[in-house]
């Protein structure tokens, strides 16, 4: 088991079709968010999803939480503070922490599991190249 | 604390717009089943979730969890089976689970709880008829 | 150019996550029901989308427009009357009617083009089966 | 009728929960693109969408075009250059061109028209002091 990295943090402003009828960002876009900032994750650790794609490797979501504090609204910016929690030699976990930039308060928090598999959707390794990035 | 009622089904064919890049059902769109199976409970129970947001109440997601087990594509059918878990003062959750119609192969489960606010987006108790609806 | 077939109707209801801060459907979602109602209109005439895919072609929308006449809210049902206007070698373009079931209101209406394109997304000739299909 | 202002631009990158099974950018992602370009020309010209909101006032959109030339990918860097096309009494319209970053080539164009109306959902004149920033 890899030891945590730092957090990265992906900057986001709420847009307005990520708002619903209450007038707050929809409880899916932060979702969406934990998704951009994993893309963010491997790029700054110099691993590119999109390339781990084009190889026939894929880190879809098997587990899933969000326990939601305090709403966002239309044009606030977030900021969402991501770790790498876990990896495993066919899994690895984040956690994450959404929060309001203005004002420090926190609106969310989140974990997600991924399971590494292949172009045939069956589980595989963490390609050795990527579990070395991940540690590093 | 209520008593569970019984299951609730909804059916949902795979949007094309809900597929991504890995060919299958992104993971929010199972999150956005769950809400319309919620909006599907209070209709069968006969309580429109429409109208209690004319009066100023509103039940959002405070917790999320979910599950994928196998993945939705384009144009499957799926039934999103759902349960009253429990009822409290002020909070309420429902558990889900996500079936493809053709093989009866289950691709999900998942779990939301639910806070009640009114128009100021305090917490405040569950309107007793809406209780009284939920418990009959 | 084949003459324009009858009209098929696709049945939605406004999900919640398809509402937004103004408390009505956002704009992009009647784009979303054009695409499902072309989803039924192929499924209607025996040519299943999906199987197109499959065998490496795609129509995707190379032309989109849409008048918003009157909003549609959650919870509402919508029937979207979706007529095939003309095909040709290598494209075709469908025109759609969104309408409030309750009222028959007039909500939206709306054009797509679509090109017919092979999985080097090179353009290509609409195979002639689904070219018959489309004039049957 | 006022002089078009100059252009401004949004930065994007295409987001996972953007594609579709194609593999590519679903053609709403490219409106939603053209909203947030949208709130970013309010922005920069000092007045903030959602401060007029707050004051019963909204431009939701009356007409929409888009046509697709070329597709983005999950990860790609785009830039949506806009323009304020005409401003009349009650109306407005804007122009996009989405512009792959890494080339230069052109993916897609598209034109908006708004009317402005009250918290009644009535037509209403555009405030005096919105039309004089549009036209500053």
């Amino acid at each position: 088991m890899a030891e945590p990295r730092d957090t990265i943090e992906l900057y986001v402003r709420v847009r307005y079709a990520e708002t619903d009828a209450m007038g707050v960002a929809h409880h899916t876009s932060y979702i969406v968010w934990f998704e951009e900032a994993r893309s963010e994750f491997f790029r700054q650790i110099g691993g590119d999803y999109a390339k781990l794609e084009q190889r026939g490797i894929a880190l879809p979501v098997a587990e899933l939480t969000c326990r939601y504090i305090a709403p966002a609204r239309y044009s606030d910016r977030v900021v969402v503070k991501t770790r790498l929690k876990e990896v495993r030699s066919r899994s690895m976990s984040f956690s994450y922490e959404v929060i309001l930039q203005e004002t420090g308060e926190r609106l969310a928090t989140g974990m997600t599991k991924h399971i590494c598999i292949d172009s045939e959707v069956q589980a595989r390794l963490i390609p050795p190249e990527v579990r070395a990035l991940l540690r590093s």
